[in-house]
């Protein structure tokens, strides 16, 4: 146990390839959208004793703070941060890291969405503890990779090189570059290579290290960042944190520092992983029935194989002769797509803004 | 216009093909499936003053009856007749014979389903008035002849032979015989011949003559019958259908009288008729948009191609990439399924008896 590490769960997502469950007030990441647990739930618990609550930060928007407060009572209410406006991941963990350091100048900071599935947990913990030497040890900027079992287009690679220096038999390489979303012929490339990694979003860092690497990398920032940081802690944060953080810039991390930095390195995770990116994912997690179909609520099928039907348990969802389709049931909308279309969903919401139906977004 | 001219109007049906929205208390017949008015009411209306209010009947189920006198408050509450149970259409028939006699020994009836879809209005009440006439001068069971379109495999067929003699121009012939929902290929070689019409389940007779019928043909309805036919009018009659009705042989009457009798002619209807039997009849009643939806409700479309969406504009129904889909939308069930599976959404029914779930039904 490092008695230094810190996780930084990252909470901004709207989830709209989940609508109409997930909503801007009640996300797909506050639902047990798998298992029983709320999605973030999980990723707290995850943690273990190896992070506990009380060292855990949660990022999320100002609007969905009192949601997620609800759904992590074993959390201190301050470890809840709201953004007044997202700001993607750069300013998020810009606001981490400051928050952090002020507690503790040799904090390190383990940055994680909050909406993945991870399995079994004990693993995580052992590579985050892993992870969590080695960014004391060498000030490495590490990434977690997932090895990638097939040609996934939706991901982001990581391209390594050779063993970090010093990473005493763990599995730890240099980065040499990113690849964000290839095309299918890449990404076979990449998997045959056996030299890329799935980037799964989490981060492993001093948080001194990365204020530096933001402060050099993320000039625009500038004042507004140093005044976020110096009010930290004091009376005047949540205003100040209000006032300065949506002239932030808006960029990634990603782009703003992991593509330029030095000594970013990549730890292979050898756990199970979902990113939990669209409906789909309910058949990867949950039971399926004989047809194929993975069903929750209360749903009559005759003769339907191979969909998703997930309804409120307050209406009947029935069904005759369908194959291959997404029907989704809340209270106020109801959902029908075939499943590969599960992207397009995202299309739905589009459209909903576009039309000013803010009760159904 | 015939002074002896009655309607009696057979509401007894369940509409299951049209579940989630028809039910039991609220079946098809009562609700403004295609058009503005109910389908009952739109029944009613078009006799026009050729069979004005005071003079039809309405045969439905005694737990219907409330329901249906609110959906036409243009007639009289003692023309809405209860039925105790379901027992076909012989007994309905015979039960309205008896009424309409008692009320005038001259009485013609004309018989007709609730929930058909027939137009223009003038050629109908045209046909009926030739119907009447010919039914008064010959004293036949009449029925009305739809020339078929195509090889509809779910409908009755009446072969019809020679001219009926005084016949005087009007296109009236005799029935050689009945074939009932006859295969495909059979069906085919009907058209072809040109000597078929498809029954559309409108009769026309002296009330007189099916009574004699009845009590020919039908010896099991006996006494039950004789006890009913006594007590229409009087301060028993109530409580003698009650008591009786439930024991009349359930038969329909094309089986028990039409297939057996003498003098069955029919007569050529040259009205546009749709016996609206399942979801699909709204394409063709209703306006279909360009990419060949038709859509009532709050809909939200995106890529969607030839599906019947029909919501309680309650709620959203958001669909993308989805083709030749039936969805249906009420406050307490959604189906799904495909337009060629019209025919099972009737399973979905029957499923839900055997699982006890009334309140669906």
């Amino acid at each position: 146990v490092s008695e230094n590490l810190y996780a930084v769960v990252m909470a901004g997502g709207a989830g709209t390839r989940f609508w109409p469950l997930s909503r801007r007030t009640n996300p797909k990441q506050l639902q047990p959208l798998v298992g029983d647990l709320p999605l973030i739930a999980a990723t707290v618990e995850r943690l273990g004793q190896l992070v506990p609550p009380e060292k855990v930060l949660i990022i999320t928007g100002a609007d969905q703070a009192e949601a997620t407060a609800k759904v992590l009572p074993q959390l201190p209410n301050e470890n809840i941060i709201g953004e007044p406006e997202g700001r993607d991941t750069a300013a998020a963990i810009a606001l981490a890291a400051s928050i952090l350091l002020k507690r503790d100048p040799e904090a390190i900071m383990a940055v994680m969405p909050a909406d993945h599935v991870i399995s079994p947990a004990e693993v995580f913990r052992k590579t985050l503890a892993t992870a969590a030497k080695v960014a004391a040890k060498t000030d490495c900027l590490l990434l977690f990779g997932i090895k990638p079992s097939f040609a996934h287009t939706g991901l982001g690679y990581i391209h390594f090189g050779e063993d970090l220096p010093g990473s005493s038999g763990a599995p730890v390489r240099r980065v040499v570059n990113f690849t964000e979303k290839p095309d299918t012929d890449t990404a076979e490339k990449f998997i045959k290579s056996g030299e890329y990694y799935w980037n799964s979003g989490i981060f492993v860092w001093q948080a001194a290290r990365i204020i530096r690497e933001i402060e050099q990398h993320l000039p625009k920032h500038g004042k507004s960042f140093k005044r976020i940081a110096a009010a930290i802690g004091g009376a005047e944060q949540e205003s100040t944190i209000a006032r300065e953080y949506p002239k932030l810039e808006k960029i990634s991390i990603d782009y703003a520092i992991l593509e330029k930095a030095e000594d970013v390195a990549v730890l292979e995770a050898n756990y199970q992983w979902d990113d939990v990116g669209s409906w789909l994912a309910l058949e990867r997690h949950c039971p399926q029935d004989a047809h194929g179909n993975v069903a929750d609520g209360d749903i009559l099928m005759l003769d339907t194989h191979g969909c998703i039907l997930r309804g409120s348990g307050r209406r009947l969802i029935a069904t005759v002769g369908i194959k291959d389709l997404l029907v989704i049931e809340t209270d106020d909308a109801i959902m029908v797509c075939p499943k590969n279309r599960d992207q397009d969903v995202k299309k739905l919401v589009d459209e909903l803004k576009k039309r000013e139906r803010l009760e159904l977004l």
